[in-house]
């Protein structure tokens, strides 16, 4: 496709999402309800024909010759289609977002003063991989009564167009807008650079995939984006923590699912913590098959522990791997995650309320777990039914994001005739 | 000054400013009221050394021989002062935006999850002009226990450069670090776009000035942006309105200070509008002075009005000029003002509850005002005490924004040792 085609396709796309974007703004929140119960329908009922499109893209795969792990990422398979049928049907399910005013205040004048949740309007969707995302994150944009622009990776592309024309008949289906769930119908590299150029029209963008899309998008895009860079989570076991816990939470925030954002990267310890207590850690990692990088201090522990380099104390392993550090007091676990965590999720782990106060106040971090595995760090374990994915940004949402985040507000002014003197 | 000099100038304010905010964010909010008590009393006591700096950036300015209007914006008046050191009194007297939590719950497992408002981190100003906004806008950053980054524009340097530091001491004074007031000493354009690359240290940029210097920000910045493009306000006057309370209005909204974002600038009216009462408002606008240029339904009216354009429609004319278009009802005054406005504060006039409700919930604007002035949508007539700008953006913060809105949350997660099976 030319660039000039693909211009042309991508503004199609995106002005018909605008459209849309206001058209569902409008409509009662039990239409989009049906739209999403329609579109879990159609991904059982045409099950055969997105296989058919999904073969297409494992082919193509095979035959560059992804690796393993990615081929399977791009199979849609049984587990896949239950997780996204049961996904919309919780979607649909969830309180309605929008419409709830708050912040209400009467001025000296008589001004009746509020604001009222509203749709953001246009979310556009860059990933790479999982075609399920499609659906997902999807899922969870129009729930809030936002159009979304869905910009899947090349890999995937026979797949992600599928569920995307699937979404926008089972749009149709319940009354609404099929250009609601808009897709960029080109694997033309050049469609993303001239989507993160158009803040016209789109009112945000989430990334969704490795740090280099992140990055490029960060780099590109004028309108907002809401991003997740990465998960170096650390878990500070204080001498004060409570050994019968901490070894259990220290093991699972590790071992629990060690290839996922909220695991634990890097174990910090006390250096007031007994040898005896640190060695009893150390041991329980060891044989959960957890390879260790640690310090001089560490080290000295224990023989075979790797040696830890700067690179080890900004690294997400997303594997059985572990930087160990000993640090000086909770101020020394606060310094070290400042300085080289990702403002994603840190623990500490500790029967004091001073350290414990302190901890959370001054580590800089979406979430802070007190007592507890990093694991937890999730939307659905927060009790927000679904997730579209963590933010490690500060602004406007802050750690899992849910269906209430793909909002905004407006402010009403309700006046009788009242004019500024 | 060389690249290689503003860059590592660059570096070190923001290195400084990341430092303090980490220590601001931990003090008690008392300290940094008494930081903004200790600056109002520096403006007055400094006040012949801050007009022997502003008198150096009068005379560059008279030299290069800028406008009368943007000397005249230069120049620290005693209105100017006064204004300050009211503003700063004002913002020291708030209540803290931090440290409450919010949205509590327990989940099945015991854990106790909660918000908690924090600080955002480090907030670089970008601005034109107006070296009030030196000490006007650091002192919001600084109550909600940010630290800022102060880049003014060229042709006020020496007064920035003054306030910048006397607000260092101020901070300092208050046994708070002095960089919590970082200030760019450098004049070399390539400073900005090096801050907006630095999104490791910068959590937020928030650009005041024109439209050029925005889109310049917009385009460069790697961290959150909050802006404010323009204010291309409407009012629509329905066939329902009350002509007793909609002429005030109308004349209010154009004429109480017409070179500001909020005044109106096109009005709309119901083509079902009786005529008498059409030519009643225009009439009521020429008498105070006030150019028109409509369309050919308002032309044919009555003479002497001009033809508006399409630029017209999209004008801010920051004057008394106004674009008049006559609309198909409510459903036409949406769609026009959706199409041609800019997101910031749009009117509807009218008695009818169920065009009252469209227009609140169709029109996509930060603030929709039924039966006022458009002229109230401000930070001060909301009753939030003080204002940083007016965001046309819909993510983290809408419409006016003040201390609050400087503020993040952190999820904190309490549990008694759980873990994730």
């Amino acid at each position: 496709m030319s660039t000039d085609k693909t211009r042309k396709e991508v503004d199609r796309v995106i002005r018909g999402a605008q459209k849309a974007s206001r058209e569902l703004a409008a409509r009662r929140p039990a239409k989009i309800n049906t739209a999403l119960r329609n579109m879990a329908a159609l991904l059982a009922g045409e099950r055969k024909r997105i296989a058919t499109e999904n073969r297409k893209d494992l082919a193509a795969a095979r035959k560059k010759g992804l690796p393993a792990a990615m081929q399977d990422r791009l199979h849609l398979s049984d587990k896949t289609f239950r997780s996204m049928i049961d996904g919309l049907r919780t979607v649909a399910r969830l309180d309605a977002p929008l419409g709830s005013t708050y912040d209400e205040r009467t001025r000296p004048n008589g001004l009746r003063i509020y604001k009222v949740k509203a749709p953001i309007g246009v979310v556009a969707l860059i990933y790479e991989s999982r075609p399920n995302v499609t659906v997902d994150a999807a899922a969870i944009c129009l729930k809030s009564q936002n159009a979304v622009v869905l910009r899947g990776g090349s890999e995937a592309f026979y797949s992600n167009r599928v569920l995307a024309r699937l979404f926008s008949r089972a749009l149709a289906d319940a009354g609404l807008p099929r250009e609601a769930a808009g897709f960029i119908p080109t694997t033309d590299r050049a469609a993303v650079d001239l989507l993160l150029a158009r803040d016209d029209l789109i009112d945000l963008v989430i990334p969704r995939g490795g740090e280099s899309l992140i990055r490029r998008v960060v780099e590109k895009a004028r309108m907002p984006v809401i991003k997740h860079y990465r998960g170096v989570c650390h878990v500070f076991v204080s001498a004060h923590a409570d050994m019968r816990t901490a070894l259990p939470i220290v093991v699972n925030a590790k071992t629990q699912r060690p290839g996922v954002c909220n695991a634990m990267e890097t174990l910090l310890l006390d250096r007031a913590l007994a040898d005896k207590n640190k060695k009893a850690l150390l041991e329980a990692l060891i044989a959960e098959g957890v390879e260790l990088r640690g310090d001089k201090t560490v080290r000295s522990l224990m023989k075979g522990i790797g040696r830890a380099t700067e690179e080890d104390w900004e690294a997400e392993y997303l594997d059985l791997r572990l930087a160990v550090a000993v640090v000086d007091g909770v101020r020394g676990a606060i310094e070290h995650i400042n300085r080289y965590g990702s403002h994603h999720t840190d623990a500490i782990l500790s029967r004091k309320a001073a350290e414990i106060k302190a901890f959370s106040r001054d580590v800089d971090s979406s979430s802070v777990i007190i007592n507890a595995s990093t694991r937890f760090s999730d939307g659905g374990e927060y009790g927000m039914g679904c997730e579209i994915g963590i933010s490690t940004d500060k602004l406007h949402a802050r750690g899992p994001m849910g269906v209430e985040d793909l909002t905004t507000y407006k402010w009403i002014v309700e006046g009788k005739g009242q004019i500024r003197s």
